[in-house]
Parts: C-alpha cells; sequence; structure tokens
C-alpha cells in the first residue's frame, strides 16, 4: 500500500470518479526506484512521459514540479518505489479529447517490491504466456494506463516459483516479459526485441541500450530465446535480473548479465539490499 | 457532467487512487439508456457485463443491487444515461489478481448526448479512421476500460459536421464506429462485423441481432461497405442512427434502418425527442 500520496500536488488518497484515467485508461504512469533521495534513471522516466504526453496530446507536465512531489512522497523511507500518473483529467462525456485538458498527477510512494537475493545471484524461473500481445504501433512503447494485457499474462500462474512470464505477439515473436523487459545473448550477440507494435520500451531498457550501445534491437524468436546462452531481464523498479530457466530450457547467469549488474550498483542501485 | 453519483452505494464523487480501474484500466462498464424509469435493454446490459466478469476474472456484481442504484441516480430526470463502472478494485502492487478482490461500483447519470432529429430522419456522416483496431480475442467484445484506441480513434477529426468514425482491423476489414456498431445492407442481406478478435458487442448490437435473426454476422470490406444499399450505427445510448455518407459515399435511408428504428420505438425509446 502506499503511504502517502500527492493528487495534483495536495495530500490526498482520492480522485475524481469522472476522470478519462478511470473511464478509459487514458493516461499514463511511470514507476521509479529512488535510493533516499536519488532516482539515478529519473531523467529517463521524464523523457518517456513526456515523449507519451506528446503522442497521447496530454499536456507534459511540468519535470520540476514533478520532482519535487517525487521527493516530498516517500520522505524518510530509505528505498522506495514512487509511481507517477498521469491523465487526461476529467472530460466532458465521450471519446473526443477536451477542449481544455486539465491533467490530472497522482504520486504515490510504495516499499520496493521484495526481491530475494538468491533472484539476483542465481536468477529467476520464467515461463512463456499463452496469451499474445496485439499490434498496435500507435500505443507501442508507452507505458500507458491500458495494461489488461498484463493483467491477464500474469493471471495465468499462481505458483510463486515462477517469478515472470515472457510475452510473445500474435506472430510468435518474444517481445518482453510482463513488467519488465527481456534481453538475451544468442551467439555472442545481446539482443532484444524491437518494440514498435508492441510492448513498453522500459527505462531500464533504454539504460541497457545506452551502456551496451552494440546491442542489437529486432526480431527475436523463441527458438532463438530457447537457445541463447543468457538471459535476463531489465526493470525500473527490480534492475537487472537474470533468468535461470524458461520452461523446461536452462541458462546460466552469464558475463553480460554480471556487468549490467555492476553496471546498475555504478548507477547507485543496491540491488541486494533492500530488494 | 454527472448530475449525481454512487460509489459502492455511498453517494460520493471520488475513487481511491489505488484502484486498479485508474492503475490499468482493470475494470468494465455499461452505458444504459434510461426512458424515466425504464431501462429497455437492461437484461442485455448485464448479460454483458456478468459474461465480460467472468473473462476478466471479476466478482459479478448483484444486478439487483446495481438495478435499484441505476433507479436511484437520475431521479426525477425524464431521460437518463446511467453509466455503471466495475473496477477489480484495490489491489496490492502489480499485476497479478488480487487474492481476495473487493471490486467497486460506480453509478453515474448524465443527460443524454444530444443528437438532431435530422441525424434520426436523414443520417450522419461518417469517415473511415485511419488507426487500425488491435487483435486481442482475449479482449474482443467486452466493454471494458482499455479504450486508448477509441480515444486515439475520436481525436482524428474535429469537424462537427462528422458524427462517427468507422474502425478497421490490421487486415482492412470494418469492425464498428467509436462508439457504436455497424450494420449494413449489401446485396439485400442484412450483415454485421464479426467481433471475435477486437471490437465492442454491442447491447443495442446484439438486440438487433435479436430482432433481425436472419443477419450475417461475418467479415465486412471496405468496399463491401462502400457499396452497401443503406448502412445504420446501433448504440444504446443513441438507438439506431442511418448513415448518410462514409467519406465521399453517398446512402439513402433504408427500409430495414427505419423498421429497426420503428423496433426502437416500440421498445419505449424516444429517439426523435430528448436525444
Amino acid at each position: 500500500m502506499a503511504m502517502r500520496m500527492l493528487i495534483d500536488g495536495a495530500a490526498a488518497d482520492q480522485v475524481p470518479a469522472l476522470d478519462r484515467g478511470l473511464a478509459y485508461g487514458d493516461g499514463l504512469f511511470e514507476s521509479i526506484r529512488l535510493v533516499g533521495a536519488v532516482a539515478p534513471l529519473w531523467s529517463r522516466h521524464m523523457r518517456r512521459l513526456s515523449e507519451s504526453c506528446e503522442r497521447l496530446r496530454i499536456p507534459v507536465p511540468d519535470a520540476a514540479q514533478l520532482w519535487r512531489e517525487t521527493l516530498d512522497v516517500p520522505r524518510g523511507m530509505p528505498h522506495s518505489v514512487v509511481r507517477i500518473t498521469v491523465t487526461r483529467g476529467v472530460g466532458e462525456r465521450g471519446y473526443a479529447l477536451p477542449a481544455a485538458p486539465r491533467p490530472m498527477r497522482v504520486i504515490a510512494a510504495f516499499a520496493p517490491p521484495q526481491v530475494a537475493d538468491s533472484a539476483y545471484a542465481q536468477g529467476v524461473r520464467v515461463r512463456v504466456c499463452d496469451i499474445r500481445l496485439a499490434e498496435q504501433p500507435l500505443l507501442a512503447g508507452m507505458k500507458h494506463l491500458n495494461r489488461l494485457e498484463q493483467v491477464l499474462a500474469r493471471a495465468e500462474w499462481s505458483d510463486p516459483a515462477i517469478a515472470e512470464g515472457v510475452l510473445c505477439d500474435s506472430h510468435g515473436r518474444v517481445i518482453s516479459a510482463t513488467m519488465a523487459n527481456l534481453f538475451a545473448v544468442v551467439d555472442g550477440v545481446l539482443l532484444t526485441p524491437a518494440l514498435d507494435r508492441c510492448g513498453v520500451a522500459g527505462v531500464a531498457r533504454a539504460e541497457v541500450l545506452a551502456a551496451c550501445p552494440q546491442t542489437q534491437v529486432g526480431e527475436l524468436t523463441l527458438d532463438a530465446l530457447l537457445g541463447a546462452s543468457e538471459v535476463f531481464l531489465s526493470s525500473s523498479v527490480r534492475g537487472i535480473v537474470p533468468v535461470r530457466s524458461l520452461d523446461r530450457q536452462d541458462y546460466a547467469v552469464g558475463e553480460m548479465t554480471r556487468q549490467l549488474q555492476q553496471h546498475w550498483r555504478d548507477l547507485g542501485f543496491l540491488m541486494e539490499q533492500g530488494g
């Protein structure tokens, strides 16, 4: 549960029932990992948020104001995840954009999810989901509020030993996990799926791509993934998490994964402590 | 704006900021046209809502309670549209279904949209939208809260002379309008698109199918639509609205459309009065 929230800058825990974020999922969010008062990936979060607002024609929120509120909400928490939700606000009835939109922002701080040290050291078990992501280029890449596919995907399993699910598109191409992006080393080359037709272009993924500019962004088949020498997940909340198995296929934790975990530590994240 | 709202049975106009309806669009809605205290399509709304709840594994709300609240909220309004929103409620963080979901219901009454008498008599102008609906069989047919495609579609035009937009899927097949279903008479046969891969299976559409059991439900190409002898839209809020033009193609208002408008009057709707 959230420790404390700011809604349009005021302490509150409720939003207007007629907000378009609830009515239509008409908005965006960012989940930002903080270490004390530091958010190492902040500028990447703000870049994605502003680009997505422009794509959806939602007025871009003021980043300096968001930063003040993001620092304010988790005060006293040594580690936190701050979720920023930006919606198009209350509108007239119907899908048409309001002539004078008044976006709403919700800033909420949470304790980070519990991730066992063994997950970072030895990796997590992952399954392939049955659901296929629909292809919608006009929404691809954004962390928008239309997330029923992820809800249905995560509802496919309840075994707590399975940490994540791999999502493929309707052509069987690997896209991501349900709440993380996915990387694989295939024939010595670091690969991650292109996300121009579906999927969320994660902020941690962008950090990996910047740190490893030789990464190939393209098509990743399930067969190629099963034959990879190392596989890991990237998440702004959880960092770099090795995959130890995908269904019946096992993987070793590889050198690239270890290097990127070290890169995450160098950024200021403490992956083995506090989640 | 809503005249009055009930949230989980209590007069209120705000919802918890951590509700999954806002976080993920994790819920459903129904827009129900009332004539005084009568909702002619009520049982169809309840059937769709309960079937969709079962598909999304949201506990099915009590229909008798919904009916009491639906009657209560628009008290004193001779004509109204009541929107029932049902979400999975507040949950732990993350996509996983809460172990003990506590669904939330919002009942809000609105004045019906203004529809000119001429729209029912002579028809409305419609355009073909550029956006292509993504195909997701696991979500198709439901009136869920993930409606960004409709928001983007409706944002494609601002000309008030255009009443609606036709949505096609990625294969170019006609699916629906942005807020209505679509029927066409082609070679003397009443056709409406199949909605097993995308689109919302409207309650008014179900009423048309019951009234005209000879209707063919299947594939409708844009070419076939442009060559139709009559085209109309069905909506639980607006009723049966003839299409007078689709881009540069004109249509006459046909006999089938008139018969279904009469059927709507027989159900108790007064399409030419009060919207």
